[in-house]
């Protein structure tokens, strides 16, 4: 490695600057100061090379804006604004600076995209590229996993699936020359957060990190209730139709890629009269009805 | 590994659940709510197994607590008080369940004795046990780096070195029967944090972390002044007799230890009639004087 940790913190800094009127002490003193809120919202995410991500796969600028914004969706998914990040970064020491930087960039994309901002981070030697990020947000009225009643709609901010087809294409070596591929494999890299999809009003809400699945029994079970989901709609959805033309050109199962897919990031909420894609109707009794999966789909486990 | 994901988050959930008011929404939901204030301050913090510490030479206990006073210090040495953190740790998954959750009640231990409390985590499978936190706190009037005046003393909450003698004591496999010894090892696999010197009137403050001579460096720099540092003083105080004993009896150098050694995370300032150790004087210049190193301590490159 051709330069020092010194190097690495001025490439850093260089990136992170920042005269945003919210942060009071920036990069280079023992911590970051900030201007803080009544109820602070705080959430942190980490990404382990070959585990969360692959170099070999994606680009820098991406794994950097993919662990930003994991942890920028669960500020958001508390009906939140995200204000703050802060990332801990081990490197092997293999990496090139430009490399280094990039992946910089990619975070400060992402926060840049959110409202956010980055203010502080640490570097360290490890034998593993491993990302820790921290996100600070703020809210009047935290929305919570414990909220969902009975009657309300079910929806989500857009069509999960896509971050596990496009690891579908990677790990089968497919290579497809689509626009449906292309994004695919897009959010498989770095997922597009919903940012325009307001969900403030809804009674329940969470990210559909782990699977729509997971995060609906999850929901459901914290509030009481069962999620009744309803294919039906979901495949009446416009997304549906690419995202099955994908499927069915790698024959491959589109349910086990929407439903028990993960890592894109999307944003389940329950309510009435919300925006997004209406997917079931909560109702009485625990879990998930309506749905079944025939196949899992091919991914990783985190743990 | 005999135990799953959900077994570890039911642990790490039974060590980490609080009633502290400052909680609005614990450890189960996207993140945590906490209640904010108007100067927050934020810091983040990782350490790597063999890089800052080593599972062979600390119990998980102590690695636990190590890291969290490592966040918690950079936080107090901005003036602030800690209030909530967070923690993203790496499993190789060959720990066993116990190792986990002594790791858990050892951040909780320290994050205790600072008065604060642990607020949600993330824990990722990785071939390297990584571990990095954020900490967050509050100040009504931050001390900076960049605050020392040309006549300030020079203060330190106790004296540094002690940790990098516990290394060498580890990595010469030397094995002594004396409480200085002890103290050494005890304080290399985690550090007492100063909580009771009140350097709140500082003109600057910082957290020894790196070295002595590392971080007075950086004050001096970003306060555009130089520290005079006067030996004479350092070896007057009590604890520097008994660290004295324990280099001639090893034969190494103190002088190494405590100016060049790292991880004690003793406070440096500035200012008028503080408490603490006197070790020395700003004035006009730059950099350090008064010092030199005649041997570098053995210690570990974090990067």
């Amino acid at each position: 490695m051709g330069f020092s940790e010194a190097d690495v913190i001025s490439v850093l800094k260089k990136v992170f600057t920042t005269s945003d009127p919210r942060v009071l002490v920036g990069i280079g003193d023992d911590a970051a100061v900030v201007k803080g809120d009544a109820q602070q919202v705080v959430t942190t995410d980490m990404g382990v090379a070959d585990v969360h991500f692959k170099t070999e796969w994606s680009s820098a600028f991406d794994i950097g804006r993919k662990i930003t914004a994991a942890n920028i969706a669960d500020v958001l998914s508390m009906g939140a604004t995200c204000d703050y990040l802060v990332a801990a970064v081990s490197l092997t020491g293999t990496e090139e600076l430009s490399w280094i930087e990039n992946l910089a960039r990619g975070m400060k994309d992402e926060a840049d995209r959110a409202g956010a901002v980055i203010v502080g981070g640490d570097i360290a030697r490890s034998p593993v590229v491993t990302i820790a990020m921290t996100a600070i947000g703020h809210t009047v009225k935290p929305i919570l996993r414990s909220g969902a009643r009975v009657g309300d709609g079910i929806f989500i901010s857009s069509l999960p699936g896509w971050s596990a087809a496009g690891l579908e294409l990677l790990t089968k070596e497919i290579s497809l020359n689509s626009s449906t591929a292309d994004k695919a494999l897009s959010e498989f890299s770095a997922p597009s957060l919903d940012y325009k999809v307001d969900f403030l009003k809804a009674s329940s809400m969470a990210d559909i990190s782990d699977s729509l699945l997971i995060q609906a029994q999850q929901v459901a079970e914290q509030s009481g209730v069962c999620f009744h989901l309803d294919t039906e709609l979901i495949s009446q959805c416009e997304e549906f139709k690419e995202l099955s033309e994908l499927a069915q050109e790698i024959n491959s199962d589109i349910w086990g890629w929407i439903l028990a897919g993960g890592e894109d990031h999307v944003f389940l909420a329950t309510g009435k009269d919300l925006p997004g894609i209406r997917i079931g109707t909560v109702v009485e009794g625990s879990g998930i009805s309506g749905v079944e999966i025939k196949k899992a789909p091919v991914s990783w486990s985190h743990f």
